[in-house]
Protein backbone atom coordinates (compact mmCIF):
# COMPACT_ATOMS: atom_id res chain seq x y z
CA UNK A 1 0.00 0.00 0.00
CA UNK A 2 2.89 2.76 0.70
CA UNK A 3 4.60 1.30 -1.65
CA UNK A 4 1.57 1.78 -4.28
CA UNK A 5 1.40 4.98 -3.04
CA UNK A 6 5.06 5.90 -3.44
CA UNK A 7 5.15 4.61 -6.56
CA UNK A 8 1.83 6.48 -7.67
CA UNK A 9 3.28 9.93 -6.06
CA UNK A 10 6.13 8.98 -8.50
CA UNK A 11 4.47 8.70 -11.45
CA UNK A 12 2.57 12.01 -11.02
CA UNK A 13 5.83 13.50 -10.55
CA UNK A 14 7.48 12.45 -13.57
CA UNK A 15 4.18 13.23 -15.38
CA UNK A 16 3.60 16.96 -14.32
CA UNK A 17 7.31 17.39 -15.04
CA UNK A 18 6.46 15.89 -19.24
CA UNK A 19 3.17 18.34 -18.84
CA UNK A 20 6.04 21.29 -17.63
CA UNK A 21 8.29 20.62 -19.98
CA UNK A 22 5.48 20.61 -23.37
CA UNK A 23 4.12 23.99 -21.62
CA UNK A 24 7.80 25.16 -21.81
CA UNK A 25 7.94 24.05 -25.23
CA UNK A 26 5.33 26.06 -26.56
CA UNK A 27 6.33 29.00 -24.91
CA UNK A 28 9.64 28.44 -27.05
CA UNK A 29 7.20 27.99 -30.68
CA UNK A 30 5.06 31.23 -29.38
CA UNK A 31 8.74 33.36 -29.26
CA UNK A 32 9.79 31.91 -32.16
CA UNK A 33 6.27 32.75 -34.43
CA UNK A 34 6.60 36.41 -32.65
CA UNK A 35 10.20 36.86 -33.29
CA UNK A 36 9.84 35.82 -36.86
CA UNK A 37 6.34 38.16 -37.06
CA UNK A 38 8.32 41.10 -35.73
CA UNK A 39 11.17 40.04 -38.23
CA UNK A 40 9.68 40.03 -41.49
CA UNK A 41 7.77 43.30 -40.36
CA UNK A 42 10.61 45.10 -39.30
CA UNK A 43 13.14 43.66 -42.19
CA UNK A 44 15.55 42.76 -38.86
CA UNK A 45 17.51 40.15 -40.24
CA UNK A 46 19.67 39.46 -36.99
CA UNK A 47 15.90 38.42 -35.41
CA UNK A 48 15.66 36.19 -38.19
CA UNK A 49 18.63 34.88 -37.81
CA UNK A 50 18.20 33.87 -34.09
CA UNK A 51 14.65 32.34 -34.62
CA UNK A 52 16.14 29.97 -37.41
CA UNK A 53 19.32 29.33 -35.23
CA UNK A 54 16.98 28.59 -31.97
CA UNK A 55 14.69 25.85 -34.37
CA UNK A 56 16.62 23.11 -33.38
CA UNK A 57 15.91 23.66 -29.50
CA UNK A 58 12.07 23.34 -30.39
CA UNK A 59 13.16 20.27 -32.32
CA UNK A 60 14.91 18.47 -29.53
CA UNK A 61 11.94 19.31 -27.55
CA UNK A 62 10.33 17.41 -29.18
CA UNK A 63 12.22 14.61 -29.54
CA UNK A 64 12.88 14.32 -25.41
CA UNK A 65 9.48 15.11 -24.91
CA UNK A 66 8.73 12.26 -27.35
CA UNK A 67 10.92 9.73 -25.20
CA UNK A 68 9.67 10.74 -21.77
CA UNK A 69 6.45 9.69 -22.93
CA UNK A 70 7.69 6.47 -24.12
CA UNK A 71 9.81 6.16 -21.36
CA UNK A 72 6.77 6.51 -18.86
CA UNK A 73 4.20 4.34 -20.67
CA UNK A 74 7.12 1.60 -20.65
CA UNK A 75 7.96 2.29 -16.66
CA UNK A 76 4.61 2.84 -15.27
CA UNK A 77 2.13 1.29 -17.52
CA UNK A 78 -0.45 4.08 -17.18
CA UNK A 79 -3.91 3.94 -17.97
CA UNK A 80 -7.54 5.58 -18.36
CA UNK A 81 -7.05 9.38 -17.97
CA UNK A 82 -2.97 9.32 -17.21
CA UNK A 83 -2.82 7.75 -20.42
CA UNK A 84 -4.87 10.07 -22.43
CA UNK A 85 -2.97 12.63 -21.26
CA UNK A 86 0.38 11.20 -22.40
CA UNK A 87 -1.07 10.33 -25.93
CA UNK A 88 -2.64 14.40 -25.98
CA UNK A 89 0.70 15.13 -25.31
CA UNK A 90 2.45 12.94 -27.87
CA UNK A 91 0.33 14.75 -30.56
CA UNK A 92 0.20 17.97 -29.25
CA UNK A 93 3.94 18.37 -29.73
CA UNK A 94 4.43 17.26 -33.02
CA UNK A 95 1.86 20.16 -33.81
CA UNK A 96 3.88 22.73 -32.31
CA UNK A 97 7.05 21.70 -33.99
CA UNK A 98 5.20 22.36 -36.78
CA UNK A 99 4.07 25.62 -35.60
CA UNK A 100 8.16 25.80 -35.21
CA UNK A 101 8.83 25.25 -38.53
CA UNK A 102 6.77 28.12 -40.02
CA UNK A 103 8.54 30.16 -37.38
CA UNK A 104 11.63 29.02 -39.21
CA UNK A 105 10.25 29.55 -42.60
CA UNK A 106 9.08 32.92 -42.02
CA UNK A 107 12.31 33.96 -40.99
CA UNK A 108 13.89 32.38 -43.98
CA UNK A 109 11.67 34.51 -46.04
CA UNK A 110 13.27 37.92 -44.04
CA UNK A 111 16.69 36.93 -45.00
CA UNK A 112 15.98 35.59 -48.46
CA UNK A 113 14.05 38.29 -50.00
CA UNK A 114 14.09 41.23 -48.29
CA UNK A 115 11.61 43.25 -49.71
CA UNK A 116 13.76 45.84 -51.42
CA UNK A 117 12.06 49.32 -51.66
CA UNK A 118 10.78 48.70 -55.55
CA UNK A 119 9.29 45.63 -54.57
CA UNK A 120 7.33 47.28 -51.11
CA UNK A 121 3.88 47.13 -50.85
CA UNK A 122 0.76 48.21 -48.63
CA UNK A 123 0.19 44.75 -47.33
CA UNK A 124 1.11 43.30 -44.21
CA UNK A 125 0.78 40.06 -42.17
CA UNK A 126 1.02 41.50 -38.72
CA UNK A 127 -2.77 41.71 -37.98
CA UNK A 128 -2.82 37.69 -39.26
CA UNK A 129 0.18 36.54 -37.75
CA UNK A 130 -0.55 38.62 -34.93
CA UNK A 131 -4.31 36.77 -34.39
CA UNK A 132 -2.22 33.70 -34.87
CA UNK A 133 0.22 34.14 -32.16
CA UNK A 134 -2.79 35.09 -29.97
CA UNK A 135 -4.65 31.96 -30.72
CA UNK A 136 -1.67 29.93 -30.12
CA UNK A 137 -1.17 31.58 -26.95
CA UNK A 138 -4.97 30.74 -25.85
CA UNK A 139 -4.41 27.34 -26.63
CA UNK A 140 -1.29 26.75 -24.58
CA UNK A 141 -3.10 28.73 -21.66
CA UNK A 142 -6.06 26.31 -22.44
CA UNK A 143 -3.67 23.66 -22.06
CA UNK A 144 -2.10 24.70 -19.28
CA UNK A 145 -5.23 24.45 -17.26
CA UNK A 146 -6.79 21.65 -19.22
CA UNK A 147 -9.92 23.92 -19.50
CA UNK A 148 -12.26 22.45 -22.07
CA UNK A 149 -13.87 25.35 -22.26
CA UNK A 150 -11.89 27.69 -23.14
CA UNK A 151 -10.18 24.88 -25.83
CA UNK A 152 -13.69 25.28 -27.40
CA UNK A 153 -13.36 29.02 -27.54
CA UNK A 154 -9.77 29.11 -29.19
CA UNK A 155 -11.77 25.72 -31.41
CA UNK A 156 -13.63 28.53 -32.69
CA UNK A 157 -10.85 31.49 -33.50
CA UNK A 158 -9.90 29.75 -36.52
CA UNK A 159 -12.67 30.78 -38.71
CA UNK A 160 -11.47 34.77 -37.94
CA UNK A 161 -7.75 33.83 -39.13
CA UNK A 162 -9.60 31.95 -42.75
CA UNK A 163 -11.40 34.99 -43.19
CA UNK A 164 -8.06 37.57 -42.49
CA UNK A 165 -6.45 35.07 -44.65
CA UNK A 166 -8.45 35.42 -47.35
CA UNK A 167 -8.64 39.00 -47.28
CA UNK A 168 -4.75 39.47 -47.51
CA UNK A 169 -4.73 36.65 -50.47
CA UNK A 170 -7.06 38.33 -52.34
CA UNK A 171 -5.08 41.62 -51.80
CA UNK A 172 -2.26 40.02 -52.37
CA UNK A 173 -3.56 38.47 -56.07
CA UNK A 174 -4.73 42.52 -56.96
CA UNK A 175 -1.09 43.48 -56.65
CA UNK A 176 0.26 40.51 -58.45
CA UNK A 177 -2.47 41.59 -61.52
CA UNK A 178 -1.31 45.33 -60.93
CA UNK A 179 2.11 44.75 -61.37
CA UNK A 180 3.42 41.42 -62.64
CA UNK A 181 7.10 41.80 -62.06
CA UNK A 182 6.13 41.79 -58.24
CA UNK A 183 4.93 38.35 -58.96
CA UNK A 184 8.22 36.24 -57.07
CA UNK A 185 8.55 38.65 -54.20
CA UNK A 186 4.33 38.54 -53.31
CA UNK A 187 4.25 34.82 -53.78
CA UNK A 188 7.03 34.70 -51.03
CA UNK A 189 4.62 36.86 -48.95
CA UNK A 190 1.84 34.74 -49.59
CA UNK A 191 3.36 31.28 -48.85
CA UNK A 192 3.94 32.81 -45.58
CA UNK A 193 0.36 33.89 -44.89
CA UNK A 194 -0.67 30.33 -45.95
CA UNK A 195 1.92 28.81 -43.14
CA UNK A 196 0.48 31.46 -41.00
CA UNK A 197 -3.41 30.25 -41.68
CA UNK A 198 -2.01 26.43 -40.61
CA UNK A 199 -1.01 27.65 -37.54
CA UNK A 200 -4.56 28.09 -36.68
CA UNK A 201 -5.50 24.64 -37.99
CA UNK A 202 -2.95 23.01 -35.65
CA UNK A 203 -3.64 25.70 -32.60
CA UNK A 204 -7.47 23.24 -33.28
CA UNK A 205 -5.67 19.95 -33.09
CA UNK A 206 -3.90 20.80 -29.84
CA UNK A 207 -8.25 21.62 -28.63
CA UNK A 208 -9.38 18.40 -29.91
CA UNK A 209 -6.57 17.13 -27.75
CA UNK A 210 -7.31 18.19 -24.73
CA UNK A 211 -10.74 17.72 -25.10
CA UNK A 212 -10.22 14.12 -25.58
CA UNK A 213 -7.85 14.06 -22.67
CA UNK A 214 -10.54 16.02 -20.36
CA UNK A 215 -13.66 13.93 -22.01
CA UNK A 216 -12.55 11.10 -23.57
CA UNK A 217 -13.65 11.81 -26.58
CA UNK A 218 -11.91 11.48 -29.88
CA UNK A 219 -13.57 14.82 -32.17
CA UNK A 220 -11.24 14.95 -34.17
CA UNK A 221 -12.58 15.32 -37.88
CA UNK A 222 -16.04 16.08 -36.32
CA UNK A 223 -16.62 19.88 -36.77
CA UNK A 224 -17.80 22.17 -33.96
CA UNK A 225 -21.14 20.88 -33.20
CA UNK A 226 -19.51 17.48 -31.68
CA UNK A 227 -16.96 19.47 -29.65
CA UNK A 228 -20.24 21.25 -28.57
CA UNK A 229 -21.85 18.06 -27.69
CA UNK A 230 -18.67 16.57 -25.77
CA UNK A 231 -18.95 19.21 -23.62
CA UNK A 232 -23.15 19.25 -22.83
CA UNK B 1 4.00 -20.26 -18.22
CA UNK B 2 1.56 -21.56 -20.19
CA UNK B 3 -0.77 -18.19 -20.01
CA UNK B 4 2.00 -15.91 -20.20
CA UNK B 5 2.66 -17.37 -23.63
CA UNK B 6 -1.07 -17.50 -24.20
CA UNK B 7 -1.69 -13.44 -23.47
CA UNK B 8 1.48 -12.85 -25.48
CA UNK B 9 0.51 -15.18 -28.59
CA UNK B 10 -3.15 -12.90 -28.32
CA UNK B 11 -0.87 -9.59 -27.90
CA UNK B 12 0.85 -10.61 -30.92
CA UNK B 13 -2.57 -11.24 -32.80
CA UNK B 14 -3.52 -8.14 -31.79
CA UNK B 15 -0.40 -5.63 -32.68
CA UNK B 16 -0.37 -7.66 -35.94
CA UNK B 17 -3.97 -6.73 -36.27
CA UNK B 18 -3.48 -2.69 -36.36
CA UNK B 19 -0.15 -3.05 -38.05
CA UNK B 20 -2.63 -4.47 -41.07
CA UNK B 21 -4.99 -2.06 -40.36
CA UNK B 22 -2.22 0.82 -41.19
CA UNK B 23 -1.57 -0.76 -44.31
CA UNK B 24 -5.19 -0.48 -45.25
CA UNK B 25 -5.18 3.17 -44.93
CA UNK B 26 -2.30 3.81 -46.44
CA UNK B 27 -3.47 1.83 -49.28
CA UNK B 28 -6.38 3.55 -49.29
CA UNK B 29 -4.62 7.16 -49.07
CA UNK B 30 -2.37 6.12 -52.00
CA UNK B 31 -5.72 5.42 -53.71
CA UNK B 32 -7.53 8.80 -52.98
CA UNK B 33 -4.26 10.57 -53.95
CA UNK B 34 -3.63 8.54 -57.50
CA UNK B 35 -7.97 9.08 -58.29
CA UNK B 36 -7.16 13.22 -57.13
CA UNK B 37 -4.46 13.25 -60.05
CA UNK B 38 -6.70 12.25 -62.33
CA UNK B 39 -9.70 14.06 -61.08
CA UNK B 40 -7.61 17.45 -62.14
CA UNK B 41 -5.44 15.92 -65.19
CA UNK B 42 -8.35 14.43 -66.50
CA UNK B 43 -10.95 17.11 -65.40
CA UNK B 44 -13.02 13.99 -64.23
CA UNK B 45 -15.67 15.94 -61.62
CA UNK B 46 -17.25 12.52 -60.78
CA UNK B 47 -13.82 11.12 -59.64
CA UNK B 48 -12.76 13.85 -57.64
CA UNK B 49 -16.39 13.96 -56.04
CA UNK B 50 -15.36 10.47 -54.93
CA UNK B 51 -12.42 11.22 -53.06
CA UNK B 52 -14.17 14.16 -51.35
CA UNK B 53 -16.58 11.52 -50.40
CA UNK B 54 -14.67 9.09 -49.15
CA UNK B 55 -11.90 11.31 -47.21
CA UNK B 56 -13.92 10.24 -44.14
CA UNK B 57 -13.34 7.21 -44.67
CA UNK B 58 -9.51 8.05 -44.29
CA UNK B 59 -9.93 9.87 -40.91
CA UNK B 60 -12.60 7.09 -39.67
CA UNK B 61 -9.36 4.76 -39.99
CA UNK B 62 -6.93 7.14 -38.30
CA UNK B 63 -9.31 7.50 -35.31
CA UNK B 64 -9.95 4.06 -35.01
CA UNK B 65 -6.34 2.88 -35.38
CA UNK B 66 -5.59 5.67 -32.67
CA UNK B 67 -7.86 4.03 -30.17
CA UNK B 68 -6.60 0.95 -30.89
CA UNK B 69 -2.93 1.86 -30.01
CA UNK B 70 -3.96 3.30 -26.89
CA UNK B 71 -6.34 0.08 -25.84
CA UNK B 72 -2.99 -2.13 -26.62
CA UNK B 73 -1.23 0.01 -24.19
CA UNK B 74 -3.11 -0.18 -21.08
CA UNK B 75 -4.75 -3.40 -21.95
CA UNK B 76 -1.08 -4.96 -22.58
CA UNK B 77 1.47 -2.79 -21.19
CA UNK B 78 4.12 -2.84 -24.25
CA UNK B 79 7.66 -2.43 -23.75
CA UNK B 80 10.63 -2.01 -26.06
CA UNK B 81 9.99 -3.30 -29.12
CA UNK B 82 6.67 -3.81 -29.18
CA UNK B 83 5.82 -0.07 -27.66
CA UNK B 84 8.31 1.52 -30.07
CA UNK B 85 6.16 -0.41 -32.96
CA UNK B 86 2.91 0.92 -31.59
CA UNK B 87 4.97 5.10 -31.37
CA UNK B 88 5.63 4.40 -34.78
CA UNK B 89 2.13 3.69 -35.78
CA UNK B 90 0.42 6.54 -34.22
CA UNK B 91 2.84 8.77 -35.93
CA UNK B 92 2.71 7.38 -38.92
CA UNK B 93 -1.34 7.49 -39.37
CA UNK B 94 -1.34 11.16 -38.60
CA UNK B 95 0.77 11.39 -41.41
CA UNK B 96 -1.31 9.27 -44.07
CA UNK B 97 -4.63 11.80 -42.32
CA UNK B 98 -2.82 14.45 -43.76
CA UNK B 99 -1.62 12.74 -47.29
CA UNK B 100 -5.55 11.75 -47.63
CA UNK B 101 -6.24 15.40 -46.82
CA UNK B 102 -3.68 17.08 -49.75
CA UNK B 103 -6.04 14.07 -51.90
CA UNK B 104 -9.23 15.89 -51.21
CA UNK B 105 -7.66 19.44 -51.34
CA UNK B 106 -6.81 18.90 -54.91
CA UNK B 107 -9.95 16.84 -55.84
CA UNK B 108 -11.88 20.58 -53.88
CA UNK B 109 -9.59 22.31 -56.72
CA UNK B 110 -11.03 20.07 -59.82
CA UNK B 111 -14.46 20.60 -58.51
CA UNK B 112 -14.30 24.32 -57.89
CA UNK B 113 -12.26 25.79 -60.44
CA UNK B 114 -12.36 23.28 -63.45
CA UNK B 115 -9.43 24.92 -66.04
CA UNK B 116 -11.56 26.66 -69.28
CA UNK B 117 -10.13 26.03 -72.27
CA UNK B 118 -9.37 30.13 -71.95
CA UNK B 119 -6.98 29.79 -68.72
CA UNK B 120 -5.49 25.87 -69.82
CA UNK B 121 -1.92 25.77 -70.22
CA UNK B 122 0.96 23.60 -70.74
CA UNK B 123 1.70 23.15 -67.14
CA UNK B 124 1.03 19.70 -65.98
CA UNK B 125 1.37 18.60 -62.39
CA UNK B 126 0.93 14.75 -63.36
CA UNK B 127 4.71 13.89 -63.04
CA UNK B 128 5.25 16.13 -59.94
CA UNK B 129 2.13 13.88 -58.25
CA UNK B 130 3.34 10.66 -59.65
CA UNK B 131 6.62 11.16 -57.99
CA UNK B 132 4.79 11.34 -54.94
CA UNK B 133 2.38 8.57 -55.36
CA UNK B 134 5.51 6.33 -56.02
CA UNK B 135 7.44 7.61 -52.90
CA UNK B 136 4.39 6.84 -51.10
CA UNK B 137 3.90 3.35 -52.57
CA UNK B 138 7.43 2.99 -51.72
CA UNK B 139 7.47 3.62 -47.98
CA UNK B 140 4.46 1.94 -47.52
CA UNK B 141 5.98 -1.46 -48.83
CA UNK B 142 9.07 0.03 -46.53
CA UNK B 143 6.29 0.25 -43.87
CA UNK B 144 5.02 -3.55 -44.23
CA UNK B 145 8.65 -4.89 -44.03
CA UNK B 146 9.62 -3.04 -41.83
CA UNK B 147 12.70 -2.11 -43.89
CA UNK B 148 14.99 -0.11 -43.27
CA UNK B 149 17.20 0.26 -46.42
CA UNK B 150 13.87 0.83 -48.46
CA UNK B 151 12.82 3.17 -45.82
CA UNK B 152 16.25 5.17 -46.03
CA UNK B 153 15.91 4.63 -50.02
CA UNK B 154 12.75 6.23 -50.48
CA UNK B 155 13.95 8.97 -47.87
CA UNK B 156 16.48 10.48 -50.17
CA UNK B 157 13.82 10.52 -52.88
CA UNK B 158 12.29 13.84 -51.49
CA UNK B 159 15.37 15.66 -53.04
CA UNK B 160 13.76 14.61 -56.45
CA UNK B 161 10.08 15.89 -55.92
CA UNK B 162 11.97 19.10 -54.62
CA UNK B 163 13.51 19.70 -57.75
CA UNK B 164 10.36 19.21 -59.58
CA UNK B 165 8.33 20.93 -57.56
CA UNK B 166 10.72 23.86 -57.85
CA UNK B 167 10.33 23.26 -61.65
CA UNK B 168 6.78 23.29 -61.34
CA UNK B 169 6.94 26.48 -59.59
CA UNK B 170 9.44 28.27 -62.10
CA UNK B 171 7.04 27.35 -65.02
CA UNK B 172 3.76 28.83 -63.62
CA UNK B 173 5.35 31.63 -62.53
CA UNK B 174 6.39 32.24 -65.84
CA UNK B 175 2.91 31.98 -67.29
CA UNK B 176 1.36 34.57 -64.26
CA UNK B 177 3.82 37.38 -65.76
CA UNK B 178 3.11 36.58 -68.90
CA UNK B 179 -0.46 36.90 -68.70
CA UNK B 180 -1.79 37.96 -65.55
CA UNK B 181 -5.27 37.13 -66.16
CA UNK B 182 -4.71 33.96 -65.12
CA UNK B 183 -3.00 34.41 -61.76
CA UNK B 184 -6.50 33.24 -60.09
CA UNK B 185 -5.93 30.00 -61.76
CA UNK B 186 -2.64 29.44 -61.75
CA UNK B 187 -2.40 30.17 -57.91
CA UNK B 188 -4.68 27.28 -57.35
CA UNK B 189 -2.33 24.85 -59.18
CA UNK B 190 0.52 25.98 -57.23
CA UNK B 191 -1.34 25.43 -53.91
CA UNK B 192 -1.74 21.92 -55.18
CA UNK B 193 1.83 21.60 -56.36
CA UNK B 194 2.58 22.72 -52.90
CA UNK B 195 0.68 20.38 -51.52
CA UNK B 196 2.08 17.58 -53.62
CA UNK B 197 5.22 18.70 -52.69
CA UNK B 198 4.87 18.00 -48.98
CA UNK B 199 3.48 14.57 -49.48
CA UNK B 200 7.16 14.27 -49.78
CA UNK B 201 7.99 15.32 -46.27
CA UNK B 202 5.56 13.20 -44.47
CA UNK B 203 6.75 10.09 -46.70
CA UNK B 204 10.13 11.17 -44.89
CA UNK B 205 8.92 11.06 -41.64
CA UNK B 206 7.14 7.64 -41.99
CA UNK B 207 10.69 6.70 -43.39
CA UNK B 208 12.11 8.35 -39.96
CA UNK B 209 9.61 6.05 -37.72
CA UNK B 210 10.31 2.95 -39.87
CA UNK B 211 14.22 3.51 -38.34
CA UNK B 212 13.35 4.34 -34.79
CA UNK B 213 11.30 1.19 -34.49
CA UNK B 214 13.74 -0.85 -35.95
CA UNK B 215 17.13 0.39 -34.67
CA UNK B 216 15.85 2.37 -31.17
CA UNK B 217 17.39 5.28 -32.99
CA UNK B 218 14.91 8.93 -33.01
CA UNK B 219 16.96 10.29 -36.45
CA UNK B 220 14.17 13.40 -36.92
CA UNK B 221 15.16 16.20 -37.80
CA UNK B 222 18.67 15.20 -37.98
CA UNK B 223 18.94 15.16 -41.87
CA UNK B 224 20.19 12.24 -43.99
CA UNK B 225 23.23 11.12 -42.47
CA UNK B 226 22.10 10.13 -39.44
CA UNK B 227 20.23 8.14 -41.18
CA UNK B 228 23.15 6.57 -42.74
CA UNK B 229 24.88 6.49 -38.99
CA UNK B 230 22.01 4.79 -37.45
CA UNK B 231 21.85 2.17 -40.54
CA UNK B 232 25.41 1.23 -40.22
Amino acid sequence: MQLGRHISGQFNVELESIRTHVLTMGGLVEQQLSYAMQAVNKQDIDLARKVVRDDHKVNAMEVSIDEACTRIIAKRQPAAKDLRLIMAIIKTITDLERIGDVATKMAYVAIESPSSKETQFQVSLEPLCRSAVAMLHKVLDAFARMDVEAAAEVYKLDDKLDKEYEAVIRQLMTYMMEDPKNIPHILQVMWSARAIERVGDRCQNICEYIIYFVKGKDVRHLGEQSIDDALR
